[in-house]
């Protein structure tokens, strides 16, 4: 903390008082978070508390990535064109239109007296903070890019705040692995701290969208943290199977106790489903993005029970509304991305269990064919 | 319970499992909740966990009325025939556009042997479950209601199941003050049960939107739970004023401790003027229908803190995004309208506290004025 007192760095640059936010870095409008900013600085010299990275490459988000594709009829150039205005007027690679961004890694160039994030100079990472508020300069054109995915292998330099989010990528397994990790992290380390603080002795844990990957990685951290029972629901068979084959490292248990097939959207179908398999629930976590899971999970969680939406399909009044159509005392959460430690808890749980690895092997080399 | 055991009722009908959620009165489409069934039996004899209700009055709400307004141009007679049809052909008052309800008061007509509500056979009560899940048949054809607002004076019956939420209609207080107590008494209920268990010693409460009906008594019932500071957020002087005139029954404090004006839809703005007032908060509660104040609500709240989203205008997606954007590790919660004991809670605070009744009373005659 720099104590509201202006100082120099040593680029001559001034701190000023609720820098880590980013909020020096916004142009315009002022006054606006980053993330909401129309326009970012994003000039390499940084202020105390950040630290700059030479980028290596950009994973734009999903939905970003599709509408530049429609937009420009799969033009590679005419989309990597797009990219690089983008980045150079705004100075943040956030798309106008769907107003998502994506994820960077690359490796710390310099850290700044004040940072709070613990890197070292050459430290290889991952930002977990979205690049629609990460200052962005890309310095190569894009030479190196195909424009025919989201992985976008680049030059240049983004800059991180105080309050932003950066994990160490590790030695031990691949980046796609990992980053496929760290995309789901917050999903594992809420439900391990809900499990773990939950009033039911040996809670009964059920993850709708088990076989997934923020699923496959809850199920394991709900069995770390004290789950008693763990139900597993699915919307098929293949899912089914993909689940009960998938081991817990202790040798006794299955990734879940249980694996239920029933439709999520069916909230009378799901919560009978998982009655017969010893529900309701004392925690349910929703993980799969699907619209209309709401009722569903509040059905199948016992009273008093907590139910955790990490589907960003999730309607907040279909939730709020559907706990009082049912005389529902569930406590529900927004499904938080962050918790702290949240990357590493989920890179040790992947590290631990083979299960939950073989399950995102298998929708990394799907995802590749 | 009827320990899933059919059994006949006093009036030759059979009870199934499951009938607490109203299941076996679902006529189509079969096998959904009754909230989502098109049509429900509305027949007057009742499964031996019921409560049958003779109707006096139903309260529209707000949505659906303004929607027949609307559609009909205002004409009275029209309106009431469109009120009739839709209860006739869905068997429920449920507004086929907006899929809202409302609520009603009547009088209890018969108790089932099994049903768990508390209730007898004579007394006044309002529903807190929805008219969009509530059996109901009217038999007066509407005469004494003049199609112009959403009060409803009316003759008919209605049924409650076993996991329908009722509550008594008070002696001491006018209906309408009664009324429109219970229908927000879900934020008093939570923020009491959270106030009371945050690990903070004294929390730091904010409430946004301090001087409406949900955020007064939600302020009220915060000092109840053992709040240290209270620091009411409203959007202009008008409302300021009206806060600051709001004394607690306790003669020490006012209503809330401080009053900030801010825009709750800039979380600088909202978060900078809430820590000139002392905060951030460990509990943050939410109580404007105003979109886009999720940011700043999480803002304004300390690390480790809790904010409790009652507006349904909050974008589930914004709440989400908006915490990792900014590492804010804070629990939200979606405001869940039922809490046991809610309606109780939040009659009593308005009995015990003047300013807070006074702040209802000023809305209910600025509404009829």
């Amino acid at each position: 903390m720099t104590g509201g007192v202006a100082r120099a760095s040593r680029n001559g640059q001034v701190s000023t008082p609720g820098s880590a936010l980013g909020l020096h870095r916004v142009l315009e409008p002022a006054g606006v978070l980053p993330q909401a900013a129309w326009r970012l600085d994003s000039k390499p010299a940084i202020w105390p508390d950040e630290v700059r990275v030479a980028v290596q490459r950009l994973n734009l988000d999903a939905a970003s990535f599709r509408q530049l594709h429609q937009a420009h009829d799969g033009d590679a150039a005419a989309i990597k064109a797009a990219v690089l205005e983008i980045v150079s007027s705004r100075g943040k690679m956030q798309n106008p239109v769907t107003g998502s961004g994506g994820m960077l890694t690359g490796v710390v160039d310099e850290v700044g007296p004040d940072s709070p994030l613990g890197l070292q100079v050459g430290d290889k990472i991952a930002t977990l903070v979205s690049l629609s508020l990460t200052p962005l300069v890309i310095t190569d054109g894009l030479a190196r890019w195909d424009g025919k995915s989201e992985q976008v292998p680049c030059e240049g330099h983004a800059v991180l705040f105080g309050r932003s989010i950066a994990a160490k990528l590790p030695d031990d397994m691949p980046a796609e692995l990992a980053l496929s990790v760290m995309d789901v992290c917050g999903a594992p380390a809420l439900t391990h701290r809900v499990v773990s603080s939950s009033p039911a002795e040996s809670p009964t844990v059920a993850i709708i969208g088990a076989a997934g990957k923020s699923g496959s990685l809850s199920a394991a951290a709900a069995r770390q943290a004290g789950a008693g029972r763990i139900i597993g629901v699915v919307p098929h068979e293949a899912e089914a199977q993909l689940l009960r084959q998938a081991k817990s490292s202790d040798g006794e248990h299955g990734l879940v106790d249980d694996v239920v097939i029933a439709d999520a959207r069916d909230p009378v179908g799901v919560s009978s489903a998982l009655e017969r398999a010893g529900g309701p629930a004392d925690v349910t976590v929703v993980c799969v993005d699907v619209p209309g899971c709401e009722g569903g999970a509040i059905l199948s969680t016992a009273q008093g029970g907590t139910v955790i939406f990490f589907s960003m399909a999730t309607s907040f009044t279909a939730a709020a509304l559907g706990a009082e159509g049912v005389a529902a005392d569930v406590t529900m959460l927004v499904g938080n991305g962050y918790v702290p430690g949240h990357a590493q808890l989920a890179i040790e749980l992947i590290r631990a269990e083979p299960g939950v690895r073989g399950i995102f092997q298998r929708r990394i080399d799907e995802h590749s064919e």
